[in-house]
């Protein structure tokens, strides 16, 4: 069947819903570059404002799910979960909480994305682990997954294409915050790994792609929505993401806070959301059904040296040298170390996640554009929470750099970033969807 | 001054307001094919969806009008004057018009667009007069219109670019009907031709772009604003297209019909078109003051041949054939004809102007694709109006073809076009705008 690719971008402009048969239709010629990118542009942003209804989200992303190839892990016997952020600073959750999950007795099959403007990326941080790749084939991908029960992988080009091409085009034209857009982004490529369930880390704030509480609760439910209808299982937990979480923000120097929170340290918020995630991942695989017994099932884990041994399988498993876990300093570090101080005494009212993500951008810890290579040396250690009391000439920051121009660009905004007065934080968990 | 186009797009989404040099670097990079089209698409579906302010949609419309060339006039002594049509079914009103006024003392340097999907074109019409030229160069067009008062050309390349490449665009992506991106097509290309004045003829029904009087009315708005900060005086009239003007639709046949009006003939309501735009282009070119001068002034140039006499003058000009404006019979007309008759008795309350648009369009009379030719030879000739009384086995239209799989195609429509039962019809001039 084929359609008028034009009457369905005008069907949807004026609200009309799209047919199953019709989005399958677009996602297929899409997919296969037999419709023109400024069509689908126009439709893409005809979606932004007019939306997609449960049963339209529910095709569209199945179709993406189906527009490549779909992984069968079902030979695997150990309960398969995942867990996926919505970007945020300073957001190293995966690394320390994948190993400590697997090591619990979960299969962890886990595909993450590259830094995408002011945010991190879990794969941008592994490859700072000299020799980690990142870039594994399917059946790599499944094999090594079956062996150490986790794999930690970058996004496979053969899983969901559409996604990959429908994303880039949305980025150049203006669609990227779109709730459905996001969602089915979001899932299709979660549900072409073959998870068995998934638990999302909605990120809300300054920080995050999603500034508001009720839009971060509309993106958790329209995915626990989308899970509810291909029969897997999503948790979503919101978290506050306005600053930027635990206390590194970089590449190489967020691999070691991990290790740090393997070895049973870490920064108070990002090890609460660590567990937090954790405790979820364990009650959705069926590993334990009270959150008490998972939390307590995580802390073994990590006091055991289990977790930590786990990082390390999985490291050796993909290439990587396991010596920079086991003695961190041995990271790729930038050498030069610019302090920024408290210019007055009083509390830290706001330590903008935003900015402090720009700030580590333009030091070279993430891409101004997508052909940029990442510098994994350079990086920011925050020194102090909103809530902290400070004294004037007390460090707020450490400013890793290699080169001048860089720290000069990304100076003001780490200063502009800190905000001293008079007390308060914000709630770290906002809540959660089921 | 560079900008991100990304940005824009996200600016303009978001219900944001564009500044002018934002708008003339877009529209200068796109003409110079340095902005992709499906960022162009993007940001056409925005407009349509958010619109466009009074100030940014008259720095959107003198962008497009200074994208190319802009034609200098001011040689002709003569008051310029021009109309145009939204486009319609048996919309013939330029070719009798035109002539009338420039020999009533007007200049009128016309330049008309072809068909466009269900409705005819002026520039199609005139072609099918043997030898007719109406892709004409600048030079020509000045010439022309200097030597007879009076010149009927297709659209310059050279003018307003912008507004082709962004025309062609919207028609692919669902962005058509939009007001602002209407409003500004037309006076992009109005204004570069270096008019005096324009009245503008804006249908509204069935049979037109502009299916409610409320879309025609701010439409016409609009236009008469775009005029006003421009500094060229504009009138919109309204006008019904509901049912076809006048008798005829197809190409050859309205020739013929348009000469008939010349000649002092005519059907009723075609001819109330022509005198009252007449009427007000020759009131806005200040050849008179008053509405029952100008009337009479009309009436005379038709009633002493002088009308007539200028449209076989620009006829010799553009290399036609003046013989068929002699002998209408001598101009191209299918042998076959079908008559479709009314299967009851009573009165006739609807002649849909889609309806036969669309048949007119089966025939041949227009292009169903851009690259295919028109077949000047078909149409159909309507009996009946609305409003009038018919008896069972009365002809309502008879349609002329060359191909018997096209007048199958066509007939159903033709068919269903016309509803008889108990009366009434529709108010022909609605409003106007000054």
């Amino acid at each position: 069947m084929a359609y008028s690719f034009r009457h369905l971008i005008e069907h949807k402009r004026d609200g009309g819903v799209l047919r199953s048969g019709e989005i399958r239709w677009i996602i297929a010629e899409y997919t296969n570059e037999h419709l023109p990118d400024y069509q689908m542009a126009a439709m893409l942003m005809a979606i932004f404002k007019e939306g997609l209804d449960g049963h339209e989200l529910e095709v569209w992303t199945d179709a993406m799910l189906h527009s490549g190839q779909v992984m069968d892990l079902s030979h695997i016997d150990a309960p398969k979960v995942d867990k996926h952020s919505t970007g945020g600073v300073g957001d190293k959750v995966s690394i320390p909480l994948a190993p400590m999950v697997a090591a619990c007795g979960a299969a962890v099959p886990m595909m993450s994305g590259r830094g995408l403007g002011h945010t991190g990326g879990t794969v941008d941080k592994l490859e700072s682990i000299p020799g980690f790749r990142t870039q594994l084939t399917p059946d790599e991908f499944a094999s090594i997954v079956e062996k150490t029960g986790l794999v930690l992988a970058g996004q496979s080009e053969s899983l969901a294409p559409a996604d990959g091409a429908i994303y880039s085009l949305r980025d150049a034209t203006g669609s990227v915050p779109s709730i459905p857009l996001i969602a089915s982004s979001i899932m299709s490529k979660k549900l072409a790994v073959g998870l068995g369930a998934l638990v999302l880390d909605v990120k809300v704030g300054r920080g995050a792609f999603m500034k508001t509480l009720d839009r971060a609760r509309l993106l958790a439910e329209t995915i626990v929505g989308i899970g509810k209808t291909h029969g897997t299982p999503v948790v979503a937990v919101l978290t506050d993401m306005n600053q930027p979480l635990g206390r590194m923000v970089g590449n190489a120097n967020e691999i070691a806070e991990s290790v740090e929170v393997l070895r049973g340290g870490g920064a108070r918020d990002l090890v609460e959301v660590v567990y937090r995630l954790g405790e979820e991942m364990l009650m959705l695989a069926g590993v334990e059904s009270e959150r008490a017994d998972a939390r307590t099932r995580l802390e073994k884990a990590v006091a055991s040296g289990a977790a930590f041994e786990k990082l390390e399988q999985v490291t050796i498993a993909q290439g990587g040298d396991p010596a920079v876990l086991h003695d961190p300093s041995l990271l790729p570090m930038a050498e030069n170390e610019h302090v920024v101080i408290a210019r007055e005494s009083g509390y830290v009212v706001r330590v903008d996640a935003f900015d402090i993500g720009t700030a580590a951008l333009r030091l070279g810890a993430g891409r101004e554009r997508k052909e940029d290579a990442i510098d994994p040396a350079v990086g920011i250690a925050i020194e102090v929470k909103v809530g902290d009391e400070v004294t004037a000439g007390q460090p707020l920051a450490r400013l890793r750099w290699n080169d001048e121009g860089r720290l000069a660009n990304a100076l003001p905004i780490t200063e502009s970033a800190f905000e001293v007065s008079e007390h308060l934080g914000t709630p770290l968990v906002y809540g959660e969807v089921r």
